[in-house]
């Protein structure tokens, strides 16, 4: 049990601190009163449950196999099931609504609407085992700890999962049912991606998870959400940081951009007849990495395919998406304003650049741009970015400004959609050469503590901020 | 019958020129006699044939649908028994050989191997109603007009089918067991592309074209080999031109490349930090048209595939097909080797004309080449070319220098084969548009008969050649 108070503990050196850090028995100076996280039981916690669900083996080691746990599939509901009768044994309330978001929630002091950490169980088809799963068994590591040390909090704190959306064609769609960002109709209808038939209605309930509650931020209110993450990227590693302090996500727009030229015969027709989709689609390819590195984003090319597909056939017919993204939203719509003027252009045999010189100019070719995803950039909650920040600085004393880094998630996560209705925020911890949504995905136990030890902080912080501006 | 003789029409003003070309039942004013071949006649035999395999529809009229004709399959052996039953009927004598390999003979005043107009009734999968099938119709179309004009010839003549190759992986392959450059067993063994289990020699039998005639040269012998083709082109049609007079093939090689980077997350990984694989092929592919242009050669990506392929993950794996060609193989292998250096530069970040330039330099690839069809340039028989000259010079009279142009054939055709072993030359007509292996294909009838009439005259030329040199 934890006996209130300021710990004095002298600072310990760097080496030392990072011992500290590794043994879930001992507590750090600390300027508030703050319980410690297990790393071991979390770290349990988080390969216990990737046994529902295993993937591709990439290593020797026990833990070495990646995840292909997707939503609402058996594999799913065996880890859900584990959350459900965790959290329930850990005194908490445990309510599902009716996209499957599940709310395990630990009664406060007060009455209100609960604090929240949450993330996902389901994976990517060939994921990893730390990309949603650390953020939930983070939460129940929370709830563990809050029950063992016997911790009084304002508020009532909550757990839950949200959803992946890896098999199902809308990302993170259950958090966005509850944001009334996504009609709940439209979500219930979807059918699964690859030719299943099933729809999500009927996933949830054979699985079990199609729950009586409305799934709608007014019939389950919380009052604000954390979710702690794996960076799925390398700049925490690459400066030696331990903790992102999220200030944000950047936005994206997700296009399909269709080049339509001619079929011809690669021997027979030569350079100056072609409309050549395939050369005219490299261009634009080009074009957008070097105009996003001047506006300051990022563009990718993660899909491509071409028709007819024979090697002695210029190809008539090029689609390929185009994922565009960028902190801000003015920025992001230049870069797509000029993509859509210069590709024109480059398929005009108009002068872009350099890119239609040193070579011969062809018959030209058509351009079509189709939106398929368009998300606007996220500014996450001051308060809420101030409880992680003070808490990796409670974690971490001295050193924390050499170990932290503010940062803006490149990715999309169920905090997107819940920053649309309570206070948000996220925290980063860094993974093995940035590589996620890949079985060789990897955070070190000590990462994942960290990671789950500023969660708490923040939640316990954010409930007393609460409590105080409540009078 | 025809009459013997020289005859001295008055030249006809060139619009008139057309309509006798049109017409078939006129002779032209020629400097040896020769017969006429059957317009009409050849058009029907043309679309008479496909009715076998009728592919695609892709207008109202009888003949617009495009065929689908792949070799050895039902609809090609009705196309055979066509090409066995008429040509018999014409008094000739019909051989098969062990990979089908059809040889109608008819017999002339000399012993000795014939003279042979040759081409293939098979289709692309998604082909049209000329390619190959003009070649063997006007075979057969000039077997007619012999037989009909009761003509004698010193040698014996031949119409012939050979292979196109769009079912099993090696183009041209019967023709290229005939010249014994392709080993019978190897050939006998192809498997259907495309997941079927037979093999060509279980086709051949199950169609009842496994022959008893062995599949080579020496064991079958031929005079000379010519062949009509539509061009599969634009040039002559964008000069108004109506006969090609074909002086070799151009060499290719068809390369795989493999380009390997990094899978990562669009979102979350910065420029600095991927192994973008789509990017650096997209570089190469323009490279590749550049650098092609400087060597007066041809570079084309007809098939691209990447992985892991979504939206928001830069592909880790990309490979795609490069086809270059060129008229001499100095040229081409010039352009080859500095692809080879460039593409390593390229992918390793290194100074490439501008192509590194402008963007941002990443943690670069690798890449790799795989050659899988290499095809050296050919150059046709000196006295082949000057039999279609002289033929064209026949038809066309003083207009012939505009209404015909000396080219490269840019396609592979069963003349390369035959070319290694025997005289060989190639006659082109024009098609619509330069369009082939489509369904709208379209070559018209006075074209097809002006083609059939070079194609017969130039056997007669050369067959009075043998005669005159043999003394």
């Amino acid at each position: 049990m934890l006996t209130r108070g300021i710990y004095t503990l002298p600072r310990a050196p760097r080496s030392q601190l990072r011992s500290v850090l590794c043994t879930s028995k001992r507590r750090l100076a600390s300027c508030i009163q703050t319980p410690k996280v297990n790393q071991d039981r979390l770290w349990k916690d988080i390969h216990y449950t990737c046994q529902w669900g295993k993937g591709e083996r990439w290593g020797k080691g026990e833990n070495e196999t990646g995840m292909s746990r997707l939503s609402l599939s058996d594999s799913d509901r065996m880890s859900r099931d584990w959350f459900v009768e965790t959290t329930k044994s850990l005194n908490c309330n445990v309510q599902v609504d009716a996209m499957g978001n599940t709310f395990a929630v630990r009664k406060g002091r007060q009455q209100g609407p609960p604090t929240c950490a949450g993330s996902h169980l389901d994976t990517q088809p060939t994921g990893g085992r730390y990309d949603g799963i650390l953020g939930v068994c983070a939460g129940v590591e929370m709830l563990r700890v809050l029950q063992e040390e016997n911790i009084d909090h304002e508020y009532p704190t909550l757990s839950n999962i949200n959803e992946e959306g890896a098999r199902f064609p809308i990302s993170m769609v259950s958090s966005g049912v509850w944001a009334g960002q996504i009609p709940l109709e439209k979500a219930h209808n979807l059918q699964e991606v690859g030719g299943g038939k099933q729809t999500m209605r009927q996933e949830l309930q054979r699985i079990g998870y199609l729950g009586t509650l409305e799934a709608n931020y007014e019939a389950m209110p919380i009052g604000a959400h954390f979710e702690l993450h794996i960076e799925q990227g390398p700049r925490l590693e690459a400066r030696n940081h331990k903790i992102g302090i999220v200030q944000g996500v950047q936005a994206y727009r997700w296009h399909t951009i269709t080049v339509k030229g001619r079929d011809c015969h690669t021997g027979t027709t030569d350079f100056a007849n072609r409309s050549d989709a395939m050369l005219t689609a490299a261009k634009m390819i080009l074009h957008s990495h070097r105009l996003a590195t001047k506006h300051a984003c990022l563009a990718s090319t993660g899909i491509l395919t071409l028709s007819p597909g024979s090697t002695n056939t210029v190809p008539g017919t090029v689609r390929f998406s185009l994922d565009i993204r960028g902190g801000e939203d003015d920025r992001l719509m230049g870069l797509e304003n000029q993509l859509k003027t210069d590709f024109h252009k480059i398929a005009h045999n108009e002068a872009v650049d350099d890119l239609n010189e040193g070579g011969t100019i062809g018959r030209g070719c058509t351009v079509e741009w189709v939106l398929d995803a368009p998300s606007k950039a996220i500014k996450f909650d001051k308060d809420c970015i101030q409880c992680v920040q003070d808490s990796a600085k409670e974690l971490f004393g001295d050193e924390h400004e050499s170990l932290t880094q503010t940062m803006i998630s490149g990715a999309g996560h169920d905090s997107v959609f819940t920053s649309h209705r309570v206070p948000t925020s996220m925290i980063f911890v860094p993974c093995k050469d940035g590589v996620s949504h890949n079985p060789m995905e990897y955070c070190s136990p000590e990462d994942c503590a960290n990671g789950a030890q500023v969660l708490m902080n923040a939640v316990l912080r954010y409930d007393k901020l609460r409590a105080e501006r409540a009078g």
